[in-house]
This record gives C-alpha cells, structure tokens and sequence, in this order.
C-alpha cells in the first residue's frame, strides 16, 4: 500500500549509450534517496536483464558520494542496457507476467526507465497493462536519446553531449584537413538514422577560430550527386580544402540510404533498425574522387560520438539528472505513464524547466528539423538552427584524471 | 655575420599533425624571443611553400601571451605543413639554390624544422649543402610524430598526447561497447604505419574501471587467421563483449597490409608512402562475422587520434615546447645537422632532458617496438611496454572553452 514516502522504486537503462544516461541514473538514484526510497533496485540489462531476475541493489553499491560524481563522468550505461520490445500483450501475455510478478515479490511501488523511443513503448506498454489489472505501481519513462527524435521534448538529454563534442572535433578534424595546400575533401560521417540532429551540430564548429563545415548534409533533405558535386566543385574554387558532414541517413530521392549503395551494409537490430549505417562517408568520398579528381578523405566519427564523457556538456550532464530526479518527483505525485519533458522558456539567458507528458504522444514517433531551419538549397542548417542549439553545449564537468585517464565507475 | 645574439630565425612545420606541433613552435618562438632575435618568420606551407616565397612575420603575429597559450592548445600546424621531399642536389641543385637565395635575402642565421622522419631528410639535406658551400646558417630539426618511430631519442612529441587519446577513448569505446548481455566483438583501428607504438598505447586503458582491450595487434607481429579467430574464439567463451585493438598497419606473413586485402586501398604521397591504410579493422571485423557468427563491429579512431588537442598529454605539451626550446639554443650554441632529442633519465619518478644527435643518424630509418615488450603469443603488449608510456600521457592542459568548444589560434 501507498504510504507518504515513495516506496521501493526500480530504475533500468534500455537502447543505445549516451554521455549522459548515467547522469539520469544518479537523478533518480538521489531524488529517490532524498524521498527514503527503502529500497532502489537496479535492472541489470535492461528490461530484458530484469524478466530474467538480473536486479542490483543500487542503494547498498552507491555508497560514497564519489561514486556518484563518477557516475555523472561515466559514458554508456552503468546498469547494461538491452534493446528488447515487449510483445503485444493480445499475443502474448507471458513477460507482462512474470514482470508484474518481479515487481510484487520486491514490493516495486515505481518503475523508472531511461531510454529512446522505443524505451518508450516499453513504458507505455507496462503502465498500460498495469492499468487494465488494476496494479498502482507507477511507471515513467526517462528520456534519453543522442538523436534528439523524441516528440514533445525541447530536445532530449544525450543529445547536447554529442553535439558538444561533433562540434569541438569538428574543429580539431577542420585544422587537421586544412594542413595542407592542397585540394581535398574531407568527408564526416555524423551519426542519425533519420533525423539531421546530429548532422547539424556540426554548424556549432563554426566560429572567430573556424570556418566550420562548408557543407551539412541531412536526412531530411534527398540527395542529388549532380547538386552535390557541383557544389563541391564550385566551393574548391574559392578555398582548397572542402570540409563536410554528411549525417549517416542520407538517402537519394527514391529513399535509398547512400551507406546502402556501397559494400557492407548494416545489420537489423530487434527493432527492425538498421544499427550500423556505416558507409555514408565512403560512399561520397568515392564520388568526389572518381568525378572531381581530387583527394578525399572518409572520416567516421562512429561510436565515440555518443560515449565521449570526457567532452559532454555541464548543461546536457544537469538536465540529465534534473529529468531523472524530476520522473521520481512525478511518480511521488501519483503520476504513471508519463514522459519527463525538458520545455525552453528562453533562449537568451538559457532556460529550461522539466514537465510531463502522456506517453503515448511519445512512444514510436520521430522529430525531425523543421524545413525552416535548413539552408535554402538544402546543404546547410541555418541560425535558427545554432540558436536551437548553442546553448545546449555550455558548459564542461571536468573528467577526474587519474594516472593519465579519466575515471569511469563500473558494476 | 654572426654576433652574440642568434640573428634573424626561420621555423617551420612539416608532415602529418599531431595535438602537439604547435608547442614545440611556440617554444622556439618563445626561445628565440628571449635571445633578442630581430626577426622570427615563419614558412608557410613548410619548406615547400617557403621555396615559393610563403612566409609570415611570427613576431608581429604573436603580440598576446595568450596567443602562445591559444597555440598550445592548437592541434594541427599553425603555419601549414607539407609533405616535400628535397631533391637528391647531385642530380638537381634547383631548390638548394632557390632556398639560400631566400636564406640570404632574409638575412636567416638559424632554420629549425619540425617534423617526423622525412623532415628530418631535409634538414639533413639542407645542413650539408650548407655544410658544402661554406654557409654558416644552422640547421636545427625538432621531432615531432604521433608514430614514435625516430631512432635515438626515447620518444618523440605528439606520441604522449595520441597514446592519452587513444587510452581514454578506448576506455570510452569499451563501455559502449560492453553495455548489452550479447556477444560481440568490437575492433578499434589505430594509426601506426610500420610500428606498433600506437595501439600498444591501447594497454593503458587498462586500470581498476577498465580490463582495457583483450588483443592488440601490431604491424610488428605477422597476422595468422586461424591463431586470431581460436584466441577471439576462446576469449568469448570467458567473456561476451571482446575488444580488439589493431594497427592500421597489420600484415600478413607474406607482408600484405590487412587494409589492402579489403577494396578502397590507400593513396601514396610524395614519400611513397600510403596516407591512408585504413580497413584493417574491417577486414578483421568481417573475418569474425563469417568465421565466428557473431556480431562485430569497426571503428576507426582515424585523424582524430593525432589531432584531438582537447585530450593532450600536458607531459607531452611541455617537452613538445621544450625540445623546441633547446633547438633555439642549440643553433645559438652554433650546432647544426642535428636533431633535439629526448633522455629519459629515470622512471620513477618520470624525468626526461633534452640532448642532440647527429641529424644522419636519423634521418629515414624507423623504430619499432621492441620484441621483449611484447606478449609472448603476439596478441598484446606487456608490463615493460606500460612502464615506458604510461607516464607519457600524464597531466593535463584544459582548453580554453568559449561559447561551448575548444577555442584555437589560426593564422
């Protein structure tokens, strides 16, 4: 039965690594402290690590405060993660079950489940049978997603982390390639299935030191070999070294991936997504050569842009654990099959508050950028986009250095 | 004519980038500011651009103190690099001729040239011909390769800030990589053309949060299939997440780059040299997927690991300024021919002083890893390995952060 305080919660870490899903954790793992939570339970992988019996004691592992700075530096997600979709409960009602059986034998009065879109549905489907059966656990859905696709979020934290850090390599990857007097075309492949999010934060390399990308390819914007290497062409005349990010979603008019036109295309993950487009860079890099004669280089900036804790952004860590702390606050107010939401009240200064939001507005939805922030012909993001986005990589939380590396937290 | 003073001075950059470059710049522009120099040019474009008139004025550039932090924290060369190798003067005096025209007319008394193996060829080249026609211009090199291949001195700058880099992503990329209860084999490529001294620097991920990769794979050790996909085999039965860090540089017995075995091989450049090997890990992660049924993936750390300035090795920064430092003084103490070397003095604690060499004696040749500092069976590297580099990457010098990236310097 309910009591004043929050009960014993569960938190669990589901899809693909961020810089900052751990930050969500010591937001839920604190806030829940702070209510004396008897018990904080951790998934071990996910939901799928938990239907399994895979549960940690999160409140007798995180003992010094320490541990919980490492957690705010820690990349990736310090309980696992999973990519597991519940079924259709009219098909199958086996794991609703045995984990709605898990959650009364550990007396769970909270589920808490920081993930992407298909985290979503996750929660979404697990507050919708417990609400069919009658159960008052609470169940609320932590945002987190590098790709900032999530409806009805300002953006989601992960997202200023990465954009953080494709901007500032960027930079470093701009005077690497401008060494030499010398034509070429360096071509960054940025993360983003089907959103030009990430793509765009290549803008944020811009400044008084760096000219920032020539070019921003999207997957919002269908792609045309003979405008593009025009473009090319006639960026070379007036500098030497061409510099362009090319999000991994890039698709031609008929919709086919460009990573899909080269050798070794990805492999389908449970959701039916492709989990490694790889390609992109390869596949326009070939193009420049074999047509404008020039060299070329493929630069993929793969993996590290999601799990590069060294370089995230002091805001992205805050409201990371700001949107943890507050799906606890919600799930105490009797809340349960809500998202936390970030909502801008202002661009200058930066402010940004958490709110809710039915879950199911959420879950299995995509966002895009809006066409009012591309450029005009469709190979850049314009200022309404660096405005949007500027102020979600201030700020830094220096990594603990020891013996030459920073410091990571591990289970 | 030669006075107390060491004249008017010329420095250039040559070669790939490194995070470091610019430090040993601004310590010969710090040293010969501090000996009174009336001028301190610059070769735009290394010696290649110089012999086209290519210079600028570094005393009128760097007015601010702050412009030499800037540097210091500036990946990448400053002036601009090339990759011009001098013509053999018995069979074409052409540009000897051109370039002590342009010594004389800038009434130069000292050149110091940094750079990696194939700089050091010109420097050699050019003292001689000094040498030869009775010129007393001294000719300095400054060492400088993320390779760490130069004979004669302990190690070289950039390689303390590429093995920090590589150490903390790889840190990094095996958190990423471990966060599902799948089995899967993650292959990180690192530069390094004939030498191992780079992915060796993947050891040092390894501490109390991080096992640190389970192979490394050096261009130093021929590559077997069949011992690769048993040990890849075995270590998955102990643990489902592997982690393998291979040089670009990998061969076969038969001496066949890995990369080459792939499509998309490698581009030479003036050296005869391939600039780009990358696709050994490729070659490596498609080898596992069809033997062993497992999923694998690639990444390459790329151009990143040799520009990454936001992660240098402040050991690194430092000795980078000074070997560019005792380069001034020994052109003032009328030395020429010669190349600044590193002493190590002891290891515990860590000390390293500057020395010099005869220029000759390095020029063109390459070190590799030594045999007894790697594992027996050929798949890793060992103890003496980690003694020798870890305290390469220890210390920091934070970036300068200004609007949420790393702020540079550029010309």
């Amino acid at each position: 039965m309910m009591t004043n305080g929050i009960g014993n919660v569960l938190v669990g870490q589901s899809g693909g690594p961020t810089a900052v899903i751990n930050a969500s954790l010591a937001g839920v793992y604190e806030a829940a402290r702070s209510l004396d939570a008897p018990r904080i339970y951790g998934m071990k992988y996910g939901i799928q690590g938990f239907l399994q019996g895979n549960l940690v004691e999160l409140d007798k592992l995180l003992g010094d405060k320490l541990d919980v700075e490492l957690m705010l530096r820690t990349p990736s997600s310090y309980l696992g993660s999973c990519r597991y979709k519940l079924p259709d409960p009219a098909q199958d009602e086996g794991p609703y079950r045995t984990l709605f059986a898990l959650f009364e034998r550990y007396d769970i009065r909270a589920v808490f489940y920081i993930g992407g879109n298909d985290s979503m549905d996750t929660i979404a489907r697990l507050s919708a049978w417990g609400r069919a059966t009658g159960s008052s656990i609470r169940f609320i859905g932590v945002p987190k997603t590098i790709d900032n696709d999530l409806m009805l979020t300002d953006h989601t934290p992960g997202y200023g982390s990465a954009a953080k850090y494709i901007a500032a390599i960027m930079k470093e990857v701009i005077c690497d390639s401008s060494v030499y007097d010398l034509r070429s075309v360096t071509v960054a492949e940025i993360m983003g299935r089907h959103a030009g999010w990430l793509a765009g934060a290549a803008c944020l390399a811009c400044g008084p030191d760096c000219d920032g990308p020539d070019m921003i390819l999207l997957p919002e914007v269908p792609f045309s070999p003979e405008t593009f290497l025009r473009k090319v062409d006639a960026l070379q005349r007036s500098k030497p070294n061409v510099i362009i990010a090319a999000s991994e979603g890039v698709r031609t008019r008929d919709g086919v991936f460009l990573c899909d036109l080269v050798s070794g295309g990805g492999q389908l993950d449970a959701f039916g997504h492709k989990s490694m487009l790889s390609g992109t860079s390869r596949y326009l890099s070939d193009l420049i050569q074999s047509n404008l004669g020039c060299k070329s280089r493929a630069i993929e900036l793969s993996t590290l842009q999601r799990c590069a804790s060294h370089l995230a952004s002091r805001t992205d860590i805050d409201e990371a654990y700001r949107v943890g702390a507050a799906a606890v606050e919600a799930a105490r107010g009797g809340l349960t099959g809500r998202m936390v939401t970030l909502r801008r009240m202002s661009d200058v200064p930066y402010q940004c508050v958490t709110g809710t939001v039915e879950i199911e507005q959420v879950a299995n939805l995509e966002k895009t950028v809006p066409a009012d922030w591309i450029a005009a012909d469709g190979t850049h993001v314009n200022a309404a986009f660096e405005q949007y986005a500027r102020p979600l990589i201030q700020g830094e939380l220096s990594p603990i250095f020891v013996n030459g590396t920073p410091r990571h937290i591990r289970l």
